[in-house]
């Protein structure tokens, strides 16, 4: 059984009529409803939640976290999200879903601006597949395609992926990086673009698909508590 | 002063009456007439001329090797492009271009297929910098565009590049990594995607910018020969 | 089950009485002893059966090829070294041993040289998990020692492994990039650089651990032949 | 001419007896010694000093930035460390010299824990060149060789290298990777293990031309401010 959270902000959902209709429950629900199986065990967490929603607790408790974030990052204090990082670091598997690129646990471990160029103009997304071999990738064709999302645009200031398994063609013209894979610490990390809060993104099958997948991939398969050691010398232990 | 040696398969230009319209005198002309000046010095070779135009003297007097061919990859004896790898992994500088990508000596230094989607439909590209930062891009603005390039298409079977620095756009709705970089031994190695025989291309002043460019990047600042050495215990030497 | 051929280049261990009294059967035997169980099925390989053991049919029907040759490398014809790695490309599994790092399968998937410094001292060497977290060191404590081995020393002419999960330690003062994974195309390999003929390394504990940990882990998940499709339009297909 | 700040804690040298007897005038006086030179313009700044020595002004116009910390990491507030995380991101050269691993601006752009194994016994250490054709390693041999240092043992938590240049051993028995490169936004970032407080380590000749190399790698030829623009559709700006 692999023990999944699932953290979303839950606020456009709260506050814009447009997002409230699309996820009634949030996006939190609407992704609980196609993972949970056999085979995961689901809970969710929210930014209202006390504390947000996570402890040191919960987090070693957690074998895949997913993330889902916007208007409210700078509102997970910087405690918190050092000790999401620091999970992942231990082993915990993380899944980073759309404009959580710019949440602070996904730029914590990344280390960098994780800035990117963006439009909402509503545009046709096309992901194509780049790494047919990759596990997240099982059972998705050449591509599939979305017919809105935000368009997220290329330079992606993030480190040079493990691979790069995904990258996305909007209708308007632009290309990104839109599925991305590192080992950081003991810990599988995902990035998956697609996402936006005002279309139904996560109820498309291959966006399921791929979310599944990378819950199975990002699963730990180690897990160890962080230590600098002061060892001895080899002989006089 | 930097040597180039632009190596061109030479064989599209003299069969097919579309291509000498465009290139009367071979790519491998079009490119030497804008990359030679005070800085860099250019000599040519092509698949007809004696040994493929190739010898360990004229690598070993080579700073950075550019590298066209398509229909003729074949007739490439394994033996130069395996002189070509290991003057890239002594030191020698190496860009290959467009169709290049299943040349003898790019899929020798890569280790993998090399291969790709491909379609003639001339489509529109737009060919996106994914870091501006990278010298091989300066000068390029957030993107640039061809009227009609072949259409290259994911999965482009490569090692994870070193860095990717360019992406490409098609009309059509394909994606692909235009723009990748490579440390193979002592050698830098740049893929650049654009340069259908049928289209006017290497007359793009990007396209150029981005040549010249590589061809100061790629410069060697190291070169050592090949060498499996039986050492000495240290302090018995 | 997983279906694993040991190729042995088996020279050695006819005609040094040294190597010999050590591996009576070959190198491959004392692999297949210690591999073989429920979940592995073990075939082997010599360089002096027909077509060196290797055929089309035998490489499909192989799911972890394990590697290892020394002085007779060049009797493996480019063909066969070109249809291993291009097996591997098309997803197969593949373990290189110790001298195997200048076998051509190992040369041609790299694409680089794959020299380093060596010498025959007997040193012994410590053999450094760098990687806890990996599925191949698991089992394996901060480090194990061979009382004696060849020593490989740096620089060691390989792309940039994905990651580097041992680094040896030797005696008589060198280091080594003892451990090393790489993803190409759609296969997994691993370097592994213990195992000199002259010593009883593959009849170690922790050798054998990481050597079957690896077989689990090269273990295909998906295998499709190489392909470089003229596609259709989009919508026109 | 190379704007050079090198950033010293500054605590060992003011507090212990041994290190003043090495380091009379601070760590940073020491490099500064060895660095200054026609092309290049050296300051320094301490962690006592007013906000840090650190202000947007001076990271504005510094081109590489030196880091030397060890038990007053905790003292460097989190927004000086990000301020220096951002300026390297938009492209400033940043060196960190051994226990700089643990250092706040390290940990923020590598997004690992750094953490490494450690003793205090001042054994001999040799470090060896893993990639001759680096700039940094121009200069130095096969290996050179440190009298004392501390020793730093692997695992040690870092995103796999960009390129790992140098490699320690030690006479205990330890390895490490002693020199590591990485690219993080527009900014070249250098980690360089040796340098203990205790030891006379930044006399060494070969120590000297490490650094002073890594300085001329690291200035940047690209610097721009993070930005995450909301872009306009193409044709419609």
């Amino acid at each position: 059984m692999i023990k999944v959270l699932i953290w979303n902000e839950f606020a456009h959902e709260k506050t814009d009529d447009k997002v409230k209709v699309i996820y009634p429950d949030g996006i939190h629900k609407a992704i609980a409803d196609f993972l949970g199986c056999d085979d995961i065990s689901v809970k969710t967490a929210t930014l209202d939640d006390e504390n947000c929603g996570i402890t040191k607790e919960i987090l070693d408790d957690t074998d895949v976290l997913l993330w889902w974030g916007h208007m409210r990052h700078r509102d997970v204090p910087d405690e918190i999200a050092m000790m999401v990082r620091d999970a992942v670091l231990e082993g915990m598997g993380m899944i980073f879903l759309h404009s959580a690129h710019h949440s602070k646990p996904f730029k914590f471990l990344m280390g960098t601006s994780c800035n990117l160029s963006w439009r909402e103009d509503g545009d046709m997304e096309r992901v194509w597949v780049t790494k047919p071999s990759h596990p997240i990738v099982q059972g998705i064709g050449r591509y599939f395609e979305l017919e809105h999302e935000e368009t997220y645009a290329e330079p992606f200031d993030i480190p040079e992926p493990d691979q790069t398994i995904l990258m996305g063609w909007y209708e308007g013209g632009e290309v990104f990086r839109s599925g991305c894979v590192y080992i950081r610490g003991n810990g599988k990390i995902f990035y998956f673009q697609p996402g936006h809060e005002s279309f139904p993104t996560y109820y498309n099958k291959d966006v399921q698909t791929v979310i599944k997948n990378a819950v199975y991939w990002a699963k730990p398969n180690y897990r160890a508590p962080l230590e600098c050691p002061n060892i001895k010398k080899i002989g006089t232990e």
